[in-house]
């Protein structure tokens, strides 16, 4: 099999295929009649090299080669895949599939980007109809890993099988669609909730942002990584899925949606719910449920917190409600860090990884600078404090929910050089583990070193000396 | 004001908003007349306690104090804010507002945590009918931050602007919900989609496990951070939000749901919806709300890759296909990584945090460590390397999307101790950082230091003699 992909329609969609197969070693031939194609291609193809790579902790194979092609027959020769995303008209799509049944290889597979179609609707008079699948992606589509596959009675199992194979060495998580129906799976529950949307703000109950912000800090985040049922399983409790589903049974009556067509909740599909949840949940308990929804959750919203994005930022406003402040002047060390281990931050075992003890004495740091006045306002003017050097002893494990606290020492200020030393400490006083840093003050204009401004240096002055009194550090464990 | 909650209903909803106000320095009373509450409400709490702390890099204030009530009235004396969450019933609701009357100050808010039930439903016959509010929570209650917060006419606005406060105060975002309607606007969707849900398992399209692969590795994740009506502006493009309901207006007439109840698609509407969305984008181009959305991806995504959980598991998966394999042998710094700096390494300038030069460097030592035979099956039989210190030289910066590699050499294997060496280099070879390691060879059961097992030691003696006639890497430079 030639890894070489014929990309026929090149907009957000068709871009964002060819950037999947570009960036996982293919070579694409595209063929888009719009004079724009090209610019078009390009900044999803720019967006895709920036955010697709980052997904990795190692190098993509080598990039493919792209080659824009005259004819969709030129595009789709020698290709082992062929991907049409031209616009949502049926016509247009016959169209096109003519002109590839032309020149395509009987073992290649034709997939649409269709939204909406059915495979048969698509396959209907075609050449090569047991080629063709609906391979529905996402935008965008070099981040989000859902194709639905769908194919019709028309399709061999070993294309779907194939389809299956190509799409997963791409990244992508191929879901097979064993019934056609319009729409699919994903733009039916997409479909109705616009429609819903559309209602609200019609009847003038919410706006655009209203909604959005009804669904990012509530279920979307739930949906990010358990879906529907699984969600509605833990919500069920130890009573079981039977169990909420009875409870909420009447509520299918009641106009809770414009959407009033609803099926007979009848003991059968009941059962079916119960049994395909079971299936689903593979044997976890209810609270191994809870531990894993509750995981990913703390791990999302922490990563939108180091975005200061969506959940993330309320986060951060919450948590400078009650951030203490600092006292410089006093003669002990500065108690730099309070906090618990994050489940973001430790392994499979649940023990914290390495670099995060470097991650607090680097945020310990933080705090002192800030309470000798390098704060984020003597940051946003210009100077900051770059650390040239640390050196971490590991002394202890800790875990996963464990508190921790950072007493942070300032051992030397001298002119542009700061010298600080950290001890991290168990709930019980155990040492953890130490780390000595050096820090230089710098120009944040010519990133060079330079010396600290007057206020900062005054008080730089007045925590060394206060700290000048207290045992050296380093003799200290435990 | 005291900081004084009182929670009527302990299930599953008012444990969770018991934890929101405990974990948040407020004192808390109970009513639940189940003799299982105190039972059920430990497991919520216990839940919260682990991972609400774990959102913060900061101590939480000090947990309030739970008094449990053989009363309504004796639970909600003194308290500044009353919970109810009893099961939704319009009678026991009532009865439960009439108890809560008699004790409650007039300056308290008492807020419901009904699914759908209106404000006014609620106050109908009411005494203190201007303090009752609808502030409806999303499961799990200690992390998501959304409340409906849904008044009546009959409410004056200080209680909302107080209720607000409030909210905010624990970490929640209360969104406001001008105009009471059926099951508010977030259950409003869950309903529609759980109709259409059911219609799918009904005509045996697709199964529970189906449903929700079909949410959460595509559409879920962009709502988790954007909702829908932001995702579809950036969809539409540069020709805009109007443009882009124009080309799916001809859908909302076929059958792609089961809603088929659909509002006219006026002139009027589609510029309501048109404005609104200019606002929410608040001045944001198409290209940022694109590098904003990607972002948040990357994020989140690789959040569940730390967790190898939904989306993440998948890209583990994929990652193990193309990550190289390291010839031990060789007289040559090993290659220990080749990759590009994420957003999630990066602070607010783009520059990469302090502490992922540690993270890159303790990955680098065990790419190392599995090219010796100390892999993951060398972990699970019970053998590991823990390190014991790190010397880091921060030489120059680097940026979010940058390409860096590291190379690493062994300086010394003896028995149970080892030293590395890593050098981390810009895509143009330049010096960025350099780190010395020492680890440990030791025993995960007694977490002790012991003998490599033989196999290992000899690989560590190939590489080291292999090694041995390489420069001295701290000699060189850049």
């Amino acid at each position: 099999m030639t890894k070489t992909a014929a990309i026929i329609g090149g907009g957000v969609i068709g871009g964002g295929w060819l950037a999947r197969f570009v960036l996982n070693g293919w070579d694409v031939r595209v063929f888009d009649p719009d004079p724009e194609a090209a610019r078009k291609i390009d900044a999803v193809l720019a967006n895709a090299r920036r955010a697709f790579p980052m997904l990795y902790d190692t190098a993509l194979p080598t990039e493919g080669n792209i080659t824009f092609c005259d004819t969709i027959g030129d595009a789709v020769t020698g290709a082992s895949w062929v991907q049409e995303s031209v616009p949502e008209r049926l016509d247009m799509k016959h169209a096109v599939y003519q002109e590839i049944a032309k020149s395509v290889v009987s073992a290649a597979i034709i997939g649409s980007s269709t939204s909406g179609f059915k495979p048969s609707e698509l396959q209907d008079g075609m050449d090569c109809a047991a080629q063709l699948v609906v391979t529905h992606p996402f935008n965008p589509v070099y981040l989000l890993p859902l194709i639905e596959l769908v194919p019709s009675a028309q399709n061999p199992t070993e294309i779907v099988d194939r389809a299956k194979t190509i799409l997963t060495s791409l990244g992508l998580f191929p879901l097979h669609v064993r019934k056609e129906i319009d729409a699919h799976i994903a733009d039916r529950f997409l479909e109705a909730v616009w429609r819903e949307g559309l209602w609200l703000i019609n009847d003038g109950i919410a706006t655009t942002e209203e909604i959005d912000n009804a669904i990012r800090y509530g279920f979307g985040l739930r949906w990010a990584q358990m879906g529907l049922f699984e969600t509605y399983r833990i919500a069920g409790g130890e009573a079981g899925m039977k169990h909420f589903i009875a409870q909420f049974g009447p509520c299918l009556k009641w106009p809770w949606t414009k959407l009033m067509d609803v099926p007979e909740l009848t003991d059968e599909l009941v059962d079916t719910i119960g049994a395909q949840s079971d299936d689903q949940a593979d044997g976890k308990s209810i609270r191994e449920l809870e531990r894993l929804r509750d995981d990913n959750l703390v791990a999302m919203m922490r990563a939108l917190k180091g975005q200061d994005s969506a959940a993330g930022a309320l986060i951060n406003t919450h948590e400078k409600s009650f951030r203490p402040t600092i006292d410089a002047t006093q003669a002990t060390p500065v108690v730099s860090a309070n906090r618990i281990i994050p489940v973001d931050w430790t392994d499979y075992n649940g023990h914290m990884n390495e670099s995060r003890y470097g991650q607090v004495f680097s945020d310990a740091a933080d705090v002192m600078m800030s309470a000798v006045g390098a704060d984020e306002t003597y940051v946003a003017n210009g100077h900051s404090f770059f650390t040239v050097d640390i050196h971490i002893q590991f002394i202890k494990e800790t875990h996963a929910g464990d508190t921790i606290s950072v007493q942070s020492q300032l051992l030397e200020a001298k002119g542009k050089k700061l010298r600080l030393h950290h001890r991290m400490l168990a709930a019980d006083g155990t040492l953890l583990a130490t780390g000595e840093q050096l820090l230089i003050h710098v120009s944040l204009e010519t990133r060079r070193a330079c010396e600290p401004q007057p206020e900062l240096a005054e008080n730089l002055a007045t925590m060394a000396a206060a700290h000048a009194a207290l045992p050296d550090p380093k003799q200290t464990r435990g």
